[in-house]
């Protein structure tokens, strides 16, 4: 950096402290006492990162996804007014004191909680990442996303508080022919999923808190089923039934929906787990580097639904040589995962891709490899390779790949 | 809980899903669709939980405190909205474009930075909590908080993303005299600390991102100084100028507050360290156990200025003996831990308390050991033992210990 003029403003010394204060800042310190306190605080007026919903025109707003804006994202957590949204029904408004959770079907012992009684558990408190499976879909495509938000934004992370599911079915006591749960969510379209008994017995939770403070609306509240590292929509939202059963119900959502259609014809289903995936989100598709040559800092987001992030390396030329970045510790498994790498701009055109690996000891593929392997019916799972490209004028877009 | 009437409601079985869900349930699921996607949730209608301003009549409310609600709390993130505030002089209006940081004094480069100019050096993300060291001095009065956002609700736990001090210092390149730096405050008092520099090229950061976004206007927006583990004022908000000096500066807020007034008479000043503390949020003062004996989680919150908190015990019996709780993992140094144990109550009335200990082997000790060793004129750095006093109606409140 010590050669770079638009990192510093050299200032002629000499003078008093009043007087370099003044001839220095652009902005002066108020002279009048400022805001007030609050309750309950907002952000910056001068903020506007945004979640991106659909088309102005929709018919169906309360349908749909919103995605997070990535490209503004600092750290690892997502602020929870800026968590994705898929609704399938839209957000129902429910009063916690007559919202229960049932649990019933092949259990010795049915049972009604409420989120008072599901507060007296031991709880557990994690940092996740929910991702919808349709994420990355247009990466498919001729057309993939033009910023981070568009390519990678049905992705958000959290600090999730609630109740291991184990607990809840060791005190229903299930029946040994019980193989699956179908969870169903309390909105208007039912939204159900029939959950494998193993992951209920491992990780999933119940959560009734994110990021500090009750779950919001949008994410499931007052409670909503948590399956780490599962695609979203089986992380039922507003969840209020645990119906345990012998065989999958065949819901809608995992018939008509959320199936991926292999080369044959074919359809695979119940492909829960979300694969290792990256994004540089700075500098990324509709940000410029506006200060010219120097140096600047690369950073992204990278994740599995299967463990740990252990690597993510960076290539600045199509793919040729790779460099590893650094990733911000701790490290949790099935969470975003900031990774970091300094660089100096030399003011030239430029590609720009990040690949991760897990501790599974999978890496990245890019998108062409994934579609080899996959075929080209596929809309959902895709965690190809995302590629940036920046002009010499320091305008950064998407590169298509297919 | 096998006996827990209160925890269960058992079910006469043998009916249709559909009537199982429907003679349930107190809340059906909605037949309408909910609400639409938005660009910037908000938290749910039903969530009232707030920050604690100082009295209605407060005639100066820009100048004075709020406090987080921990009694509220989940996990280790306290929400930016319900960050505790401490502002002498209210919020400034910042318009980030417009903002500067400007170092100088004993350096061999004076620099300005942008907000720009920041976000291109190598930034790092840590948990860290800040306090103010006010927090608790209501404890050495005979008139211990009623609750635990009054008697510890200044203190609030973030994700903080920005660049650390000690790389804007080498581009400053620091005269051998310089010793200390005085940051100083875009607020209209300009609030001003003396920092030794030591603690400057450790862990202190230049902040701009809380919790996944730009920092929160209450918190220093566009940037403040980050000290792990020191006091609250000596993080100086909306930073903008740090200023290299032989000597501390004396400034207001070092002499005239934010000293420690000895039993001799004599004030310690420079006591920016923040000391082992813990509270148990939940049972705690104002709230009701309303199931009756049965099971419920003892939990609460811990943290030290001086490392990571290693062990938190908890006693039931007014402090003869003591059980270990779980902490939740993983522990961040100088940032709030979770601590949670299951306990059955049987329905007597019961005084609970906990004590955390950090990495340096540091135990908390009751108010009357803290008395005994510092005096009764301290008005600072209270961290001793908090007690919370169960009734046998389940009702909460606080002991006084003076």
């Amino acid at each position: 950096m010590k050669n770079d003029p638009s990192r510093r403003k050299i200032l002629s010394m000499g003078a008093g402290l009043a007087t370099l204060t003044a001839c220095t800042s652009k902005q002066e310190a108020p002279s009048q006492v400022g805001a007030a306190l609050s309750p309950y605080g907002n952000r910056s007026p001068h903020e506007t990162a945004k979640r991106l919903p659909p088309p102005a025109d929709s018919k169906t707003p309360a349908t749909g996804g919103s995605r997070t804006p990535l490209q503004d994202s600092y750290g690892t957590i997502t602020p929870s007014s800026l968590h994705f949204e898929r609704h399938h029904a839209g957000i129902p408004d429910i009063d916690p004191a007559r919202h229960e959770l049932l649990i019933h079907g092949l259990v010795e012992q049915p049972l009604v909680y409420s989120l008072e009684d599901l507060k007296r558990f031991p709880a557990t408190t994690r940092v996740h990442f929910v991702e919808c499976s349709g994420n990355g879909g247009a990466e498919y495509t001729a057309a993939p996303g033009a910023t981070a938000q568009v390519s990678h934004g049905l992705a958000s992370c959290s600090e999730w508080t609630g109740v291991p599911v184990k607990l809840l079915l060791a005190e229903a006591k299930l029946k040994p022919e019980a193989k699956w749960v179908v969870a169903e969510g309390g909105d208007a379209c039912k939204l159900a999923r029939s959950i494998p008994l193993a992951k209920l017995m491992d990780d999933a939770m119940i959560v009734y808190a994110q990021n500090g403070e009750a779950i919001r609306p949008e994410q499931g509240y007052p409670m909503r089923l948590l399956l780490p590292g599962w695609e979203g929509n089986s992380n039922v939202k507003w969840v209020r039934r645990l119906h345990a059963t012998a065989e999958p119900a065949q819901t809608t959502h995992e018939t008509a929906y959320y199936t991926d259609l292999m080369p044959d014809g074919k359809s695979r289903q119940f492909s829960f787990e979300l694969e290792t995936k990256s994004v540089i989100t700075r500098p990324s598709g509709g940000q410029k580097l506006t200060g010219g040559q120097g140096d600047y800092e690369i950073t992204g987001l990278a994740w599995s639904g299967r463990g740990k992030i252990t690597r993510v390396e960076i290539s600045l030329d199509g793919g040729k040589t790779w460099k590893d970045a650094e990733l911000t510790q701790p490290i949790h498994a099935k969470a975003f995962t900031r990774f970091r790498m300094p660089w100096s701009w030399d003011g030239a055109a430029v590609t720009m891709q990040s690949r991760a690996s897990d501790d599974t000891g999978y890496t990245q593929v890019s998108q062409d490899e994934l579609a080899a392997a996959r075929g080209r019916n596929y809309r959902y799972h895709n965690n190809g390779i995302k590629v940036w490209y920046i002009q010499s004028d320091g305008s950064v877009s998407h590169v298509a790949q297919v």
